[in-house]
């Protein structure tokens, strides 16, 4: 093994700070006097390395005139980087590399122009707090280990409750994704349905059954399989064309449930549906959940962005009366990745009953502070990250002002893109925007004077994932196709980040255009 | 409202690389030309919080001489903090203030005198990691989206698996916890046991029954709660006085459930508890999985890191025969938080097949590429934070030899301290350590003549907060303590970091005596 610079941290080295005695002492072979690691001399390597974070992932990552991603399939890839874990180490410079070309191959999610997911843009406050807590490596079960992240936490929460219309306030906790935050929800609903499930499961009981529209998102039904409920416990609600619940479907369906014995607890709604950004008419919901004494949970990870904005926050008319709400901030607030809260409108401390084990190591009762503060019980996890201070930082720097402006400039975008497409000739909208998501085809010229045949149909099919190819491998930009319902392949387009703007709107059509023009 | 610094990153900006037409476009009254955020102008604001991260979050947060935290009750330090989230946002530096101050109250887990988790250090390769991370914000569902990332978490599951002993593989997936790792294992092993629950639940099937030592972590428990499997339906194995599962004990555990009628299908065995640090006996436990056909977990969250040290991965003997393996890189490994494998020795696709929904939005099996390289359906998340890559790179650097050295130090470290308490008054050993807990009481001057009468040790039980108290008001070092069984409150430090020597061994001691002196 060769003799690699990093081998400077690995040796004892003499701290003022710590008084090493004379005599060195070995046990099983390892000399144990003085530290060895000296994090003095990795600092160096820390400065180093945040050079390059700052050229290469914040200042080129965002620039417009460079790649969204720089394309090379697994095989390339896997040269490139020498993927394989060695016995001995490797020198900081070559570290440095690596570095380099991770970020180099990496896809700029916060390049202008990534409108591939429901989430884009560089958020300089967020980033930084998220910078500090990966330095503190905080954990957010006992008050005791994360005091600031603690209080920041039941900050948020408390503010974002005010945005859903809870008066009395209620309880809530941040977790690893919307996709969790649904989990929790269902886990909650089944417990407040009947607490004995925690204790003796669901094979001591009727068949549970809930409701959600054909257009939820896909983690209702994972979470049903998890939970142990069954994927066709999950009772499926027609949508209409908007992608809307139709609440009389609904009823339907509760009552189909109901003659068959199995006993309904919970309906989730979903505020701003993944393809076609649809929100369910919660009021009406609601109506329909109080008749039945279902929970409502509402999943608006993506959709609760528009209680933000006194123009938008109609679509989410009925919020208030929700049991319980997921609520992304990492989405089109920007906050950095993940940025989740579940939250409950109860305040009888159902959450932690629901989760709590009382781990005796961990959750003492006779600390020396209030106890109540150690929010780690209500958690599914041990270990948590304080992905709520991201979201502080960013709201303290930016207000609920500026928050509000970007939601609305958001739809604005969204509104501009449509109004485009309907006025260029080969591009045709799926539907009018009622929030972020722009749907529509592309339809080549060799195509545009085709009649409307399974033909057409299915040569338009493939428009999409040979376009996507082709601007992947080009590199300028990354819009999402997907199939849906009945609808082959379409362009699916989001715009949330302050840094996009008209004119990229201008350049996505243009250049879907460039790319498409021989297909 | 004040005029705040940050106005000027919101005001449209003249970006060369965007060709901004002539006429403004306005859609319901909110101009569309250029970007809102100037990048440019967010980088000083970025570059700023880095110095401030360096010097109190990295340089300050791990000088021994500094304090590990900086106590403030939760009415103390909601005053300091000033939490609320207002209308208007913050001028820079304003916020430059507020990073600061969530350093200086929040603790300094990366101290080298922080013993109080599983976890503790500064790993500067992880660290820069983590930052690159949060800088360009990638998801892990798709190729597409986390190329790179991707990439890294498949080389690096595939080293922990040889190290597992797997000669033929295995699956994986890194995610939130090693809760969620064990979650993950319950789900699997249940879908093993029967595939039909993932459709129809638990309310079709028999009382599935798992087994695991009255010593394992108590996330098992929130499992069998939150998957609908409830927690009486887990058979609590009686463990010896080190703390392993009794064998014997479990096979009568497991007869008892059948002649109940009941279907046992799973064993979780701990390799490393959370408090005393003990292995469950693998092997013999492998054998009685065998017999009866039930699946074998190892929550090796904690003691998985053995497994790099030559001398001491006899512990985890047998953990070749594992169906499923639980193992956090960032507790002794010293990863950033969170890296937690979950990986199967099956090579069938199981882990998909267990969870996947195939989302047509996602995982289009159209793409260009290999889309076998879209791992996300293998998850319960939708997004996902590729948390191998700060493992990988700190492998890359350090190398399996440097890993192992630190393995082998921490042995070290434990043996030490155990001896320095046996050889001093007042400092009782609970037990020899076999891992890196090393678990005792401290007496004070004032009971060291009582006989141990209850009284004695219900005395004994307060030392334990009390000195707790006095160390985090001085702010000197952070031990835990905690009851355990029907032990009073005792002392368990945990020695991981290449920071911490025989110095600060011999100061906790100290520190302790010095602290409890008068109790």
């Amino acid at each position: 093994m060769m003799p690699t610079e990093h081998s400077q941290y690995h040796s004892p080295v003499a701290d003022p700070g710590h008084v090493v005695k004379s005599s060195p002492v070995m046990i099983d072979g390892v000399a144990l006097n003085g530290p060895t690691l000296d994090v003095s001399a990795a600092e160096g390597f820390i400065q180093q390395s945040m050079a390059i974070i700052m050229e290469d992932a914040v200042r080129k990552a965002t620039n417009v005139r460079e790649k969204v991603c720089e394309w090379r399939s697994p095989e390339q890839l896997k040269e490139l980087l020498d993927l394989e874990l060695k016995d001995g180490g490797e020198a900081q410079s070559k570290i440095l590399q690596r570095c380099r070309d991770a970020i180099r191959y990496s896809v700029k999610t916060t390049h202008p122009r990534f409108f591939n997911q429901l989430y884009a843009g560089m958020e300089p406050y967020s980033m930084v707090g998220s910078f500090i807590i990966e330095a503190i490596k905080p954990s957010l079960y006992t008050y005791e280990v994360a005091p600031v992240f603690t209080l920041m936490e039941e900050a948020v929460l408390k503010k974002m409750m005010e945005f859903l219309g809870w008066e009395e306030g209620g309880d809530g906790i941040f977790n690893p994704g919307g996709s969790v935050s649904n989990m929790y929800a269902m886990n909650v609903a089944r417990f407040h349905h009947c607490p004995d499930i925690k204790e003796l499961g669901l094979s001591a009981v009727p068949r549970l059954v809930m409701f959600t529209s054909q257009e939820c998102h896909y983690s209702i039904s994972k979470a049903a399989a998890f939970l142990g409920i069954g994927t066709k416990n999950v009772y499926v609600v027609p949508s209409d064309k908007r992608g809307k619940m139709i609440p009389a479907a609904l009823e339907e369906q509760i009552k189909k449930a109901k003659n068959e014995g199995a006993e309904p607890f919970m309906v989730n709604a979903t505020a701003g549906t993944t393809v076609l950004g649809a929100f369910d008419p919660i009021e009406e919901i609601a109506d329909i959940c109080e008749k039945y004494n279902l929970w409502l949970h509402v999943d608006a990870c993506w959709g609760g962005a528009a209680l933000l904005s006194k123009k938008h926050r109609h679509l989410l008319k009925g919020i208030h009366r929700a049991n319980s709400v997921a609520w992304n901030p990492h989405k089109m607030l920007m906050a950095c990745l993940q940025c989740c809260a579940f939250m409950v409108r109860d305040k009888t401390g159902l959450l932690q009953r629901c989760h709590s084990a009382r781990a005796s190591y961990l959750f003492q009762q006779d600390k020396f502070y209030d106890v109540s503060y150690d929010t780690g019980d209500k958690s599914i996890q041990c270990s948590r990250k304080p992905d709520a201070f991201k979201f502080w930082l960013m709201w303290k720097a930016l207000g609920t002002s500026e928050l509000e402006r970007r939601v609305d400039r958001a739809f604005a975008m969204a509104r501009y893109l449509a109004q485009e497409i309907k006025k260029r000739e080969g591009f045709r909208l799926l539907m009018e925007p009622e929030y972020a998501n722009v749907c529509f085809w592309y339809i080549p010229p060799s195509l545009r004077n085709m009649p409307e045949s399974p033909e057409f149909w299915q040569k338009l099919h493939t428009v999409g994932p040979a376009v996507k190819e082709r601007m992947m491998k080009k590199g300028s930009m990354m819009v999402s196709y997907q199939p849906h319902g009945d609808k082959v392949n379409f362009f699916r387009m989001i715009i949330i980040s302050p840094q996009a703007s008209r004119e990229d709107m201008d350049f996505v059509l243009d250049e879907i255009d460039r790319l498409g023009q021989d297909l």
